[in-house]
C-alpha cells in the first residue's frame, strides 16, 4: 500500500508517518519510484503499535522506540514481549537493577516492599523482581498507614485473586491475534483503555452493593 | 480539645484548620476563652472526611463544602452518604439531570450509554440514572471501536461480575466503622486510594499469567 492508504488504515496523519520513518521506529518502504514507497501489514501493525505506545500509555517517542527495538528481538518470545509492552518489566534490566540497589539502602518503600512480597508468596505469582507495580502497592499501604487505615497485605489478598481472575480475562482477549504485534498491540490497548472501565465498573458495583446493604 | 491537638490528630496544619472553619466546612468549636476553643470527637471525624474529599478526591473547597451540607442533611441514611462522598451520584440532583436533558439530544455517547445499560440489566445493579461511572464506560467503549477492537458490553459482563466480588470487599471494610463521618472518610479513602493498587495487581497477575499460558 501507499503512504495515504497506510495512513487512512492506521489512523495515524502522513506526517506523523514520515517522522516516525525519519526517527527510524518504522522501517522504511520497499522503493516504487522516486519519493514513493510501498508498504506491507507489517508497517501497518508496527505502526499501530507505536500508535498505542505514544498515544495510549503515553510514552515519548524515545522510550517507544526502545521498546520496539526490544519487541524485535523478542518477537518469538510472547511473555517477553507482552511485558516490555505492557511496561511489566523495565526495557533496560540492568538500569532497574542498578536503580533498584542505589535505593536498597535506606528505602522509604523497604517495608512495604517486603510485604508486597509476602503477598506475592501467597498468590504463587511468578513477576519481575523490579516490577513498577510492586512499588505502588507498596507506597499506598504506607500511605493508608500514615492515615490510620487498618490495612496490611492480608487486606489486599482477596483483592488480589479477583485481579487474578481478571488478568486471565484480559489474557484470553488475545487469543485470537495470530501476529506476534497484532497481539501486542491488543494487549496494550486493552490493559490500558479498561482501565478506567475497570474502576468505574468498580464504583457502580459499590453503590448497588451500597443499596443492598443500607435500603438504596 | 485545643486546635493544635485537633490538628495533630487529624494531620492537618492549624491554618489550613482556620481557614476551613472561616469558609464554614467545619463548624467552630466551643469558646473556652479569648481567641481559644474546644474542639471534640466530631470536629476530628469532620475534619479527616473534608482532608479525604479535598486531598485525596481532590475536590475544591466549594465542592466539598457542598458534599459536607449534603452529607449532613443524610447523616442517618448511609446509603445516601456514601454515594455523596464516593462520587457515585451528582450533589445536585436536578442539576446533574438538566445536564443529561441538554446532551440527551444529539448526544455522541448515545449508542455507549444504551450498551451500558443493557450491561447494567444483566448484572441487576441498582445505580442512579447519572452516574457518571457510565458515561466513562460508554466513552471507552466508543474508543476501543473506533481503534479496531472488536468489544461491546458482552465483553465487558465478566469484568462487571468481577468488580461486583470487588466492591462487596470494598463495603467489608467498613463494617467496623461506628460513626456515620467515620464510615463516610474510610469510603473515600478506601474507593481512592485503592484504585492504583486495584490497577497494580492486575499487572502483575497479567504477566504471571502471560508467564503461565507462555513459558516465562
Amino acid at each position: 500500500m501507499r503512504i495515504s492508504e497506510l495512513s487512512r488504515t492506521g489512523g495515524v496523519p502522513i506526517a506523523t508517518i514520515k517522522f516516525y520513518l525519519r526517527e527510524g521506529l518504522l522501517p522504511p518502504g520497499q522503493p516504487t519510484a522516486a519519493n514513493q514507497a510501498e508498504y506491507g501489514e507489517q508497517h501497518l501493525r508496527r505502526l499501530r503499535l507505536i500508535r498505542a505506545l505514544v498515544g495510549i500509555r503515553g510514552l515519548s517517542v524515545g522510550t517507544a522506540k526502545e521498546i520496539l527495538a526490544a519487541v524485535s528481538e523478542n518477537v518469538d518470545d510472547t511473555h517477553q514481549m507482552l511485558g516490555l509492552v505492557i511496561g511489566a518489566r523495565p526495557v533496560d534490566k540492568e538500569k532497574g537493577e542498578k536503580e533498584a540497589e542505589a535505593e536498597a539502602g535506606d528505602d522509604p518503600l523497604a517495608e512495604g516492599l517486603a510485604e508486597v512480597d509476602e503477598l506475592l508468596e501467597r498468590t504463587g505469582w511468578e513477576v519481575s523482581e523490579h516490577a513498577p507495580a510492586k512499588r505502588v502497592i507498596a507506597e499506598t499501604l504506607t500511605t493508608l498507614r500514615s492515615l490510620g487505615a487498618d490495612v496490611d497485605w492480608r487486606t489486599l489478598l482477596p483483592y488480589a485473586e479477583l485481579a487474578g481472575r481478571t488478568a486471565v480475562l484480559d489474557l484470553d482477549q488475545l487469543r485470537d491475534a495470530d501476529d506476534p504485534l497484532e497481539q501486542a498491540e491488543r494487549a496494550l490497548v486493552l490493559t490500558v483503555l479498561l482501565e478506567p472501565v475497570l474502576l468505574a465498573l468498580r464504583r457502580l458495583a459499590q453503590e448497588s452493593e451500597s443499596a443492598r446493604r443500607h435500603g438504596g
